[in-house]
């Protein structure tokens, strides 16, 4: 049997992933219309990327996958809600996504506040429930990834920087936030988790603070250069708000050279503690479709 | 030396359970207007009444109460982001808390929102950073009486029960969600942190139980009897949003009465598990403390 690329594996493991997502918010008994829109917004599809990173990260621990299933679900729970907030009119007022009505046009702005603020603690729930993990090594990671020193630190400069402190180095302070620290989580906490070694753990870190920052610019490259209804969102969004992106700043080519840079980093930081398997190239194939994937 | 009510009690905790707060807070080292944002609502005031049940549990367990504080100080995290969020223009719209300008109001409104989701996250940060109890034990009462099994899930019947539905019985599962819960993760969760036995777990979650829907009774009396200088928002604000309460119900008269029976019941379900100590009496004080607040 010839090895799985890593497209290959992230849509082999989409359904699954789904399916343990349905299990796990059903499993905690939520009634009405919370039920409802948190099971809407977890359902509106998307790459299911940082659960596929964790257990990616397993695959290539060799552990058995149903280990890093609660890890990897409350992950997307917590993913989910940021986009929920993300889109609120006083945020970024998105009336689309995924090509679906964001939560507060499809429910209401109230309904998707406590829709967004269920999914943030219930992922918590979903490693106290059901996980059987190193809950308070990995518990570290994942509550940092998301409060506020990771994505909501990130969402908080990207909604109050100032326009003359606008500069690639901020950009990148922010992306940390906003993405690297959540694929940290995804990766370094999955390890962490799993109960890894501290090397292990270390590199996956680096790893993930590099492909973040590098997703982040390939976003960025995305929102100019492709259409309404591959980005299920309007193109040229970003630049409608005024928000700060990597091409305003340097450029397309320049965008794609930093893209390359740090792809080329977050490879040599997983090569450098893992030996080569399957999982593992797959790993290295994601550092290079963030690459690719503005191109 | 003679022993202590429940007022002195509390009074006598508020000043430590703060420089805790501000302590675990400025120890997650969150920057800017974000920590701003978190430190002006934590630091707002109130009874600090979630923390200090936490305090007089361990305290009636006779463990030392370094070992509760940062799960005491988790409490008040996620209050106080409930407390942000149900002020928001999509929800109560509140201007003022505790006689300040509501975060909103003090900051902007994606601050707000941002500072409540980052308190709510961080509540865990201080479990996982600073806690030596039963993280996985205690943390199920603590996640579920947040999120969308707890008072989240209250909220969300607040906002959206329909006026031809309201009954008492309506409004006591109601305010089960959104004040029981919490009451139950700061009583029977922190027995639960402090590795007490599960039959005085159990019994604390009936105390909570009974004495959180008393608590809210008393506050929806409170909101018609009371005055606005007292209050820190004005008279009758409950009235005004047509929210369903229990003088509306069943009358000021009937609602005492639902409160002397519920805090009786509370008292009751102590004093089954627990033998009489200075800080047992202190929790039966509170049950009628409860009981007086709306007298």
């Amino acid at each position: 049997m010839s090895e799985l690329t890593f497209l290959e594996a992230i849509s082999a493991e989409k359904a699954d992933i789904e399916k343990h997502l349905k299990f796990y918010l059903d499993s905690l008994h939520i009634p009405g219309v919370l039920h409802e829109a948190m099971s809407y917004s977890l359902s509106a599809g998307g790459k299911r990327l940082r659960p596929f990173l964790s257990i990616a990260v397993c695959n290539m621990l060799g552990k058995p996958k149903e280990l890093i299933m609660p890890y990897a679900c409350a992950l997307e729970f917590v993913h989910t809600f940021s986009l929920i907030h993300d889109d609120l009119p006083a945020l970024d007022n998105d009336d689309l996504r995924r090509g679906k009505p964001s939560c507060h046009k499809a429910f209401r702005e109230d309904i998707a506040i406590l829709a967004g603020d269920a999914l943030n603690t219930d992922a918590f729930s979903l490693l106290f429930e059901f996980g059987e993990g190193n809950i308070k090594r990995a518990g570290r990671y994942f509550a940092k990834a998301v409060g506020g020193r990771g994505m909501t630190l990130g969402q908080i400069y990207d909604c109050t920087i100032p326009e003359n402190e606008r500069t690639a180095e901020k950009l990148d302070f922010i992306n940390y936030y906003k993405t690297s620290e959540l694929f940290i989580a995804a990766t370094a906490g999955a390890a962490a988790w799993l109960d890894a070694d501290e090397k292990e753990v270390k590199a996956l870190e680096d790893f993930a603070a590099e492909a973040g920052i590098a997703f982040q610019i390939s976003d960025d490259i995305l929102d100019i250069t492709s259409t309404t209804e591959k980005l299920g969102k309007p193109v040229g969004s970003d630049a409608e708000l005024n928000k700060m992106t990597y091409p305003a700043l340097m450029g397309l080519d320049g965008a794609r050279r930093a893209v390359a840079e740090r792809t080329e980093k977050a490879k040599a930081a997983l090569s450098s503690a893992f030996k080569e398997n399957e999982w593992m190239k797959i790993l290295l194939q994601f550092a290079d479709y963030v690459r690719d994937m503005a191109k």
